[in-house]
């Protein structure tokens, strides 16, 4: 057995996206105490930092020491009680990721569900919470990773609210590529993860819990299930004028990772970024519906990091997938759950979002497509790629 | 705001340890999909290496995706359901977070306590095993991390068997530094940490399963708590013969790091690492107790790579370690939980156990004790590690 060399790929899946050189760089530097007063300097700016990327003034804003997957279960764990009753909008896979989560913490999930695709629709939300004037949590996704639909959080919120319910928002997808607005919004509990749009390494999901979040919290009646997602007991290391004591061991060279990542962020500027993400979708999405691709989202709806794509008819999927990987190392997302085998999900996440990699892909998959013989336009892709990105 | 540039610091603390640059190095290299199957072989070689260091066959033996802390929770979430009765053995900290998990499991947690730096007493635990016959699960920490004392698993498993039970093991602090052999001593569950004895970065908790625990977990009669940790959902992306389908974002490259920590530990061999850590602590012992400071730990239950002494009488504890970090970037443990402030923890741990860590640590505390005017004895800590290490 010898030392892993991966290869050099690009990687335009659903995440992990194309990792910044500078992230790569800052990963590999010495390890240091996860007490050392110079490591909690660096997680005094971290914190600041993740504050920027989410527009919020949340003192209880950090970063999960696990993937995002576990930035969503800290979200539950902390904010449902046995017996809430909570009202998740599912449409695609990670909604219903939240009801699993509900339910085993003894929740109640009322789901309303939309078409995998379509954005959360705002009327259905309110036909369930006026039936359901016990409801106590409102969860949602932001950005389906699943289907790449992007949906109206500003209005779900605010609608949430009105019926005297919190709210917990998934953005691991959305967080630095669309604009996420934790205060302008009102959002409670937010969740995401790093190898997303933010272009870090994948491990570590930022979290933010605003003051009515954390009013709840206090007011359990019984114990956070979770020891180590316990946010009474994190908050000892990360909380606001914590003592910085001891709960678990921080990840300490993933989050210099995640520092850089945002310190990037934070040197692009957030507006910069979201309009570098909705240019980029724009040339991909021409060159793709010259080809004769047609995306799955309506338009108004789509999330310019995430372009699911239909397969074209008699197109082999793991064949057009691992032809892309073998001769051009370039990796895109197979579908999920009850879109899998039927969509192509294209990622153009932070880093990942620049022209040389969209016209990499777009022209190998019109190099792969015509040499498997699938109805596809030839010739009239890169034009129309050179034309949105002039 | 800039770059983290964090000091270069010598870590001889409770974890993490230094790390070997050649898991820095494997940290950087270009990260790839989690499905990918170059990461796929990985995964497999990966496994491969964890058992061997766990010196198991268990087919379910696999890095949890998140710091010790939570394999330690994935354990618990796993094997126990509500109702279920656990002894805990607790000798410090780590004993204390069991119980923690044992009820936010809903399990009634049976508590068989010594003392702080003593050894899990056999005796106790076997009273205990008899005056609850009920009893499903054991639970006990191999090496606490809290006082530097090691208990005898092997026997310790045996009754536990012989009474029907099922254990868990903590061996967060020994994989790597002190014999831990699953098959051997029949564990049925175990987790550790990657930032101790294997000198990776922290953040990653290896775990292994036999097929009995896998059992109880198959005939669960409630759902795992916890949808992250729920090994039924895991193991269809690491466990034997699965299609490595998704689950969550594997932290890819801390799984790089990982790898080429656990290929190091091969290459030297389990054997002559136990035996370096065992030299290398008589020779820091010789230091130390040459300078007057006495170890809590009895002789034959002291771990090699935690060393506890007592902090001389009149000696400012912070004090001590500000300035050895300081002026010497040398940083050592605090005392934890009813220790603190009455004990200093010395990691000889993986990577660290050098001659050089040695020889730096115990000169930079004469130097400084000597400075503050403690009553040690000066000048014959040198040669009698000298005498130890030739």
């Amino acid at each position: 057995m010898q030392t892993f060399n991966p290869p050099v790929r690009t990687l335009m899946g659903p995440g992990p996206s194309d990792v910044y050189p500078r992230v790569l760089e800052a990963l590999s530097r010495p390890t240091i105490g996860h007490l050392d007063p110079a490591f909690i300097r660096m997680m005094d700016e971290l914190k600041e930092l993740l504050q920027y990327a989410f527009q919020t003034r949340n003192a209880m804003t950090m970063p999960v020491s696990a993937p995002g997957s576990d930035g969503m279960e800290t979200c539950f764990v902390n904010l449902v009680e046995p017996g809430d009753k909570v009202i998740v909008c599912q449409n695609g896979v990670f909604g219903g990721r939240m009801k699993e989560n509900v339910e085993r913490c003894g929740g109640i999930a009322v789901m309303v569900e939309d078409s995998w695709g379509d954005a959360i629709d705002i009327n259905k939300l309110e036909d369930a919470l006026k039936a359901h004037d016990d409801a106590r949590i409102v969860a949602m996704v932001h950005a389906e990773t699943s289907t790449g639909a992007q949906s109206d959080v500003a209005t779900l919120v605010k609608l949430a609210h009105q019926h005297d319910c919190l709210t917990i928002v998934d953005t691991v997808t959305s967080l630095g590529g669309t604009p996420v607005k934790v205060d302008e919004w009102g959002i409670d509990a937010i969740y995401s993860g790093s190898q997303k749009c933010l272009s870090c390494t994948p491990g570590i999901a930022p979290v933010s819990f605003n003051e009515r979040a954390l009013e709840k919290i206090r007011d359990r009646q019984t114990k956070v299930q979770s020891w180590f997602m316990d946010l009474n007991l994190v908050m000892g290391y990360w909380g606001e004028g914590a003592k910085r004591a001891y709960h678990h061991t921080a990840p300490i060279n993933a989050l210099y990772a995640l520092h850089e990542a945002l310190l990037i962020l934070n040197e692009e500027g957030l507006e910069e970024a979201w309009a570098r993400h909705r240019k980029n979708h724009l040339a991909l999405r021409a060159g793709l519906e010259a080809m004769g691709l047609s995306f799955i989202v309506k338009e108004p709806d789509r999330l310019p990091q995430l372009n699911a794509v239909t397969i074209p008819a008699g197109v082999d999927d793991a064949s057009v997938r691992s032809r892309l990987l073998n001769e051009y190392n370039l990796e895109i997302g197979a579908g999920l759950g009850a879109l899998a085998g039927k969509v192509w999900r294209i990622g153009l996440m932070g880093h990942a979002s620049r022209a040389e990699n969209i016209l990499l892909c777009v022209g190998a998959l019109e190099s792969v497509l015509g040499d498997m013989g699938a109805e596809i336009n030839t010739g009239v892709a890169l034009p129309a790629m050179q034309k949105a990105l002039a």
